[in-house]
């Protein structure tokens, strides 16, 4: 392979400042475990003086044996004007025994004036005085120059003395900092060439995305010669986020040839990102590169249709090699052979020019112009499928159902569903109060259906959906409703559509039902 | 101001191939009106022959005189072996009657041996036919050059041939596609720069997003000579999406000093890009650069410190020249000044240290943690203000309802409403039916109080939109309703949320009937 990339992850210190994220000191510990058994080279863990939770992570994590990452504590140069020794923050990195230290110090002089508030000379000995100190600790210190690409731009001299201060005091590698987010690509590349010319040691790049462009920041710094990487995996970060990880990773090692990971590691990526996610709390945005659900998604009938003739066409790399998959979506613009794939999951024998295929077309393209939408409720378009090919048994069948909804609520829930079914030759009548009009229908129909098909129990609604669609019409307007069930075993998704919220939910929840009670008997 | 690029977006044809879009006739007028306000050079609107809803669009939007943009229809060359006049897709983009058509052509070998299944000679010949068609019907023609990049990386002599075709064909404008994502922005830089070089016509730049850099790679095309850029608002587009041009536009005029709209449209970007969102009916990313919700938002800390001494410290760029708003998170301070402008409409005399906006804001923080958001509520916002001042007068009391949703329905409508208000002393019961439970609500609520208030008739619902927050607690989940509604002079937004969809619908709906009898009051 191609040259090494040191891969430096600070989801748990420049992530842990995005919006949103509060890490416990357990979701911390699950995140080293997970980034090391992936193989990140450094993980930098935090600032161990900044608040409890760190102090608590930083006791627990002594007792944790690492296989392949490095764990890296984050502090700042010393307080001006004061000893190194006797600086507070300087003896809680100390005492947090990691493996590594990383240093940030300033490398604008409109910062050290403004926001240090000292002097451009006292700065380069903050900065000389807290590396060399570490290194005399024995400890490997990366020293992060911050605001280091504004202070290039604007005194470009004293930038190049803060760096040389801390090559003087025997900092093991510099990463140069893109803190705000303004540079773009051509000029990240240019300033990245010139250090690496300058200095010898271990170059490396922090990059923020608030110009959209931190991925490409990062990866045009190695191209200029960076070899340390700094990151956060989904790019979670203050503001905008820090330079994707997960983006990056694929990009360096399967398109430029460069050795970050382990070759196999590359294969459960999607599966590290999604976990990562996870922990964070946060919804899994979809579109991501490499990672997401859509990534390798394919709507349009032409692209479809070429990805079949040879994947090549239209998909940038292999979506095996980063853990993910090839998805074909349904819908009026997915073309036939899309199509097919699902049509030959419930019949194997049929071809894209058996007339069955067509009738389904037909069908598909009816219920999509009355608001139905496939993609991503493919257990909804198998039953469809079944029953344009009669291969469907009816399980119940709906006699009639109420629905009240009061207003003001009697003690708390507010609706009341009253339903009436049939199986073969019974019926069975029911009714369940819910905290509003879905929750109560859904109880009903279940309290109902569980005398003939007990394990209707079994089901647990997971996620549920409202759209609005042409919804010019206002209150009268058609809802899509999308339902997601799960049994333990497995996960399935079905759609409703009506203009009536609550026959949408109905059919939604009907086709849950339905589904549940079809795969069991298939089994 | 400086050099002068050419917009064309495709939200309507690209972004419509996004996971989870699907634009009724209605939005895609919307989205019209909306970028020809802001300024866009091109709306590329779809392909006129694709389905029937583009068709209908294509009919109607021939009405429609727009003021800034130029719109344009989508379609391929001629079908292989054919006249370029027999070919049905050539002759419905001619019936479009738009005033530029976009024609894609092959320019990798690869494709058209694998995909066309035509000779590479032939595929000139439909690149030629097509343009030539196009110009002597008089049209503008816009020639994108499909997987060019891997074209020109596979096979560059046949590559150039296909541009070649094309503007020996007439062609205004040659568009470099980077169809699969593949490329890096010092590829795309290269190669641009070569085709600038080669041929005299406005060259156009077209990026996916599957490594991550399609902006990037945008912006290092005009750094090579490219002066039309193509993407999608928010980036919305098949797999990872397109060049974003809600944030290449800033990048390019503010930080390139290009000239892409007017410097007072970009003010209103913020505005622009959530609407759109909107219409697609997407939850917001709130990470996004420039017009994010975060965008701007510094934790508590050091950062924050630091804005507070000087902003320039920690960004990029003023947060107005993109209509968006600096933001400091978990902070007492923290949105006092933007709520101010809104508080100062209901009484200019409080200031930003009034106890009033310190009580404001505290309830603010109170709704939001309940689920509400007033971003595009605002007359929700303005009546919850005036309760806390006092300046309010209670119009109407709901005394109750109850809403009664029948499976199957009698006479079309299954949903009826029963409800009971009073107006000083006074109290009025009626009933009415409708089409779903909302619809029914809606009806009877307007028929009690048109007796008292017969201005109540003039409102008309124009918009209803449904989010479901915090979606894993299923059918039991909050929902967040918006409506939209006139009296034919204003339009107001307002806003209710419930763990009962009927619940929350009702909310809103008060908040639309006070709004509009308080807006009649101060008049």
């Amino acid at each position: 392979m191609g040259k090494k990339i040191k891969i430096l992850d600070t989801t748990l210190r420049d992530g842990a400042q995005a919006q949103g994220i509060s890490f416990s000191v357990e979701d911390k510990i699950k995140i080293v475990k997970a980034l090391d058994e992936f193989g990140i080279s450094y993980i930098e863990a935090g600032n161990p003086s900044s608040n409890p939770k760190d102090i608590e992570f930083f006791k627990r994590i002594k007792d944790l044996k690492l296989k392949n990452s490095v764990l890296t504590s984050f502090g700042s140069t010393r307080r001006p004007n004061m000893d190194v020794g006797s600086d507070a923050g300087i003896r809680s990195l100390l005492a947090a025994e990691t493996g590594a230290v990383t240093i940030f110090g300033k490398s604008w002089d409109f910062h050290v004036e403004n926001v240090l508030k000292t002097s451009l000379a006292e700065n380069l000995n903050m900065i000389h005085d807290t590396i060399k100190f570490f290194r005399e600790c024995g400890k490997e210190v990366i020293y992060d120059a911050e605001v280091f690409f504004e202070g290039y731009r604007d005194n470009r001299d004293y930038a190049l003395k803060t760096l040389d201060a801390a090559m003087k005091a025997g900092a093991d590698s510099i990463c140069l900092c893109e803190t705000t987010g303004y540079a773009f690509p051509d000029e990240i590349f240019e300033v990245t060439s010139e250090i690496v010319k300058r200095y010898g040691v271990e170059i490396g790049i922090h990059c923020h995305n608030d110009s959209g462009m931190a991925v490409a920041g990062t990866i045009m710094a190695v191209k200029a010669g960076a070899t340390q990487v700094q990151g956060t995996f989904n790019g979670v970060g203050e503001r905008c986020g820090n330079a994707n990880l997960s983006i990056i990773l694929p990009n360096l090692q399967l398109k430029m040839g460069c050795e970050c990971i382990l070759p196999e590691k590359m294969r459960t990526l999607t599966q590290v990102s999604r976990y990562m996610s996870e922990i964070a709390n946060l919804a899994y945005d979809e579109r991501i590169p490499y990672t997401g659900s859509c990534a390798f998604a394919h709507k349009a009938g032409m692209h479809a249709d070429a990805i079949n003739k040879n994947p090549k066409t239209f998909e940038h790399v292999d979506p095996g090699e980063v853990g993910n998959e090839r998805v074909f979506l349904m819908s009026e613009v997915a073309g036939r052979s899309a199509v097919l794939g699902m049509i030959n999951r419930v019949d194997p024998e049929i071809t894209k020019d058996s007339p069955q295929t067509r009738l389904i077309l037909e069908k598909l393209k009816e219920m999509e112009y009355l608001g139905y939408q496939y993609e991503g409720a493919e257990s909804s378009f198998e039953l469809m499928i079944r029953k344009v090919l009669g291969k469907y048994k009816e399980y119940f069948d709906l006699k009639e159902f109420k629905v009240i909804v009061s207003e003001p609520s009697i003690n708390g829930g507010n609706s009341a569903a009253m339903i009436k079914i049939g199986v073969d030759s019974e019926t069975e009548i029911t009714a369940a109060e819910g905290n509003g009009p879905v929750n109560a229908l859904d109880k009903a129909a279940r309290k109902a259906l569980e005398r003939f098909y007990p394990q209707i129990r079994d089901i647990k609604l997971t996620d549920y959906k409202v759209r609005v669609i042409d919804s010019n019409s206002a209150t009268a307007a058609k809802v899509r409703v999308l339902i997601e069930s799960t049994d333990g075993k497995d996960v399935w998704t079905t759609i409703g559509v009506s203009a009536d919220i609550i026959a949408a939910s109905w059919k939604a929840l009907v086709d849950s039902m339905e589904y549940k009670l079809m795969k069991d008997m298939r089994q």
